[in-house]
């Protein structure tokens, strides 16, 4: 029994969030760090399983919605990031550049490892664009991201190479522009939510925190389980110099040349995976949704019998036609299968003992309510069938209840500081997210720590009365919190 | 109707296959070329769409082999590569390299973006494998691949970024390793042959047109409408001076270390889909297997009318269960829809008339035969189906034929001319494919412009003659032709 407890985690994810999330990394199998090049790591099978599965979901959402898929180049001239200032300003401190070729020959140009893909896709949307026919023109790519990091790196919250989704629109008008800001956000809920069991409030950021280049930035946070939280998507409305920079015109209806307005939603699968691990994890290591398991169905026979093998080979062909499903056949003894299956998170375990079988009985063991039931061989099907359909409802209701007791209104920066200090995320009146609100900001981040992620974008809240900081009126509702 | 035909394709395949190819790139928007870097395009949805579900079968088909999905690093250590001799000697020339970071500031070591990741997998090969028990050890990743190529590129065929599955594998010894290259050539036909119909010969490569590191290169064969062959997935028994220079080492059945038996397999899915186009294709444009078309099937309201509207939803519903579908309800003239569907190649189109429906009937049109049928309106579904499961055979019987009339027996240099001149693949009786033998290549090389593809895999075959080129013994039956 030391041996398996010794092959589990150590701690205790509620005593040391940081410790548990190192540990479930190294021994659920999911990422490699010994890489050698810093800040890159190793995607592991059984998290690429998963990843794959979001990027499914997310890919078919997208699609539904009209967007089409694009590969383009891994490599941006550098002519291209400087048309924007903001931009190229933003970004250059963390691009990789490829400047040579076989024996040291210099290319012909600097070449940018892709940071984002907005100045690739704008260049070729001047090309495909003509008429408001055309309009929306909603793109997407699944790629690889390349940033030079210098924050600490994190195994799959930051690294220096990232997995995700970049959609890229245009669309005839602001308005229209600021509609696909709220589809991004419907996309948040339905894929993040609703199948990778992820609580988020989508803010919209102030405007110091913006992306280089857009007019306005809108963040899903997610919750971690420290009381940070953590920016999933964003979704920008980009600043009409790009669609100058890049000249990007329709024919309106009216018959006029027009730029369009640009959007971009950022979903980074690897990132949104740390959040999968921290959410719905718990000290015997990995629980996942049900859509998104790398194996859905772990077998696992008890004692080596002719009979008991027959069963679950039996059970197998009949799960893998609603499930993946797989049969453990290893030397180890059951409880090491149960330990290590648990760590890996299976959503539901079959075991089947020879004492068990001979009374016609076989146990289900179901991950996310961590509980054995034993049933009737004949209902084993039926049983898992409706199992499988719980499980990712009652993992993102476990999850919804994450955000329930976290956000505290608060008056001063005093109470800011608490409830920052208890993990919580304050919500306070602000004078403003504008440019005057800066300095408050300012102070709320060197008092407490923490910053202003912004004011959310699903609830119009009106404030009444005075900025928590400076006492002036309060124009915005905003939410503070530590973060990522 | 003269707009029509200046949409179409201009050539025929069979007189100017070089421009039938350039046009149905264009034409049919696989891909724009337009993007400002040397050498690198922009795949677009048409042909992604349909390359993503070429990954989908291939990659099912390695898991169900036991190949475990990874994703690395698109970057490796200048010192990774060298670790090799003979591999760094060959992929040098190919290689762009990272350099710096920022405002120009140099990063800790040269990196290069991968030509492929033999030397990323190895080095943690030597970390992950330890005993006979982990052996085979079977990886893969899909990845973009980069190389700096000298030759002409070619959308599709030969690009400097290209989208590939590599697979990496473990064994125990040279027995099992070959073993391998004959799953990997089944692989080849269950998925390239059976799914994407194209028919190929699986060579084992001459001594002197072995993958730099390789002792031994196999590679699948497959044939181009101009007679050229291309090489599709290779795969390679690698030299064990990798293992050595990694250190992958795995403890033995008789306790004692020993080095492991290295292979890969390189399908480059971009570069296959070349293939899809080339081998499919026909004048009025391209045309895919059912598994991989981008879009299944296509309704073509005929007339505006709220019946026929109603007729094309109900049956879109219907056929949604076992299909991808859509409707088009563009403004075009029904022969401009036709014309343009038949380009995109979408297997199965359903045209809806008020005259047809009025007596209860609709028109099915099939791409694999241009066959159009009048079936009643209560047939439709079952014909659909019944078409969907005959599409991918009868393509892939049509390009089986391709090879059987190209393959002709000669006896000696002027022969050899003769089957190249005529778009032929010539079959000789040759000295050696080592290192002897290549003299009598280069003078083959040298007459003809074609070169030697190797030995069949798949066949063996006994020489009982002279070599066709210096009359000396023969002791290989090699394949000649001009290749891509």
């Amino acid at each position: 029994m030391k041996k398996e407890s010794k092959e589990g985690l150590t701690v205790k994810k509620e005593e040391n969030f940081s410790e548990w999330y190192t540990q479930i990394v190294q021994k659920a199998e999911l990422a490699d760090l010994r890489y050698n090049v810093k800040g890159f790591i190793i995607f592991q099978p059984w998290s690429v399983l998963s990843m794959e599965k979001m990027f499914d979901y997310l890919e078919t959402c997208l699609q539904k919605k009209g967007h089409k898929p694009y590969w383009f180049p891994s490599l941006i001239p550098e002519k291209n990031l400087k048309k924007e200032s903001s931009h190229i300003k933003g970004f250059t401190p963390e691009v990789f550049w490829v400047t040579t070729h076989g024996k040291d020959e210099p290319i012909e140009e600097k070449l940018a490892l892709r940071p984002t893909s907005e100045t690739a896709f704008y260049q070729m949307f001047s090309l495909w664009i003509r008429s408001y026919n055309d309009l929306p023109f909603k793109t997407y790519q699944r790629a690889n991201i390349f940033r030079y990091e210098t924050k600490a790196t994190r195994p799959f919250l930051r690294s220096r190479e990232f997995h995700w989704i970049e959609t890229h629109c245009a669309h005839a008008s602001e308005n229209d522009a600021l509609k696909q800001v709220y589809e991004d956000m419907e996309t948040t809920k339905e894929v993040l939510h609703d199948i990778y069991g992820l609580p988020f409030i989508f803010f919209e950021r102030p405007l110091w925190d913006k992306f280089p280049g857009a007019e306005r930035t809108f963040a899903a946070d997610v919750l971690s389980p420290d009381g940070r939280l953590v920016q999933q998507p964003s979704t920008h409305l980009i600043k009409q110099t790009f669609a100058k920079a890049f000249d990007v015109k329709f024919k309106d209806k009216d018959g006029k040349e027009k730029y369009v307005y640009l959007t971009c939603y950022g979903p980074a699968i690897s990132r949104i995976f740390a959040s999968v691990i921290s959410i719905h994890g718990d000290d015997k290591g990995l629980r996942f949704p049900w859509e998104i398991a790398p194996l859905q169905v772990m077998i696992v026979p008890i004692d080596k019998d002719t009979k008991i093998k027959q069963k679950a080979e039996a059970l197998k062909k009949q799960i893998q036609k609603f499930a993946s499903v797989e049969i453990d056949y290893s030397e180890k003894r059951p409880g090491e299968k149960f330990n290590y299956w648990e760590m890996k998170g299976i959503p539901i375990r079959v075991d089947i003992g020879i004492r068990d079988l001979n009374n016609k009985k076989i146990t289900i063991f179901r991950r996310d309510l961590d509980k054995k039931e034993i049933v009737n061989e004949t209902d084993v099907i039926k049983k898992i069938e409706s199992i499988s359909k719980e499980i990712t409802k009652n993992l993102t209701a476990k999850a919804d209840k994450l955000f329930q007791n976290k956000i505290k209104d608060v008056k001063n920066v005093k109470e800011i500081k608490e409830v920052i200090k208890n993990e919580g995320i304050a919500r306070a009146e602000f004078c403003s997210v504008d440019k005057d609100g800066e300095k408050c900001a300012e102070t709320i981040e060197k008092e407490t720590g923490a910053e202003i992620r912004g004011t959310r974008l699903d609830e119009k809240q009106k404030p009444h009365g005075k900025c928590a900081v400076c006492g002036k009126k309060a124009n915005h509702i905003v939410y503070i919190a530590r973060a990522y």
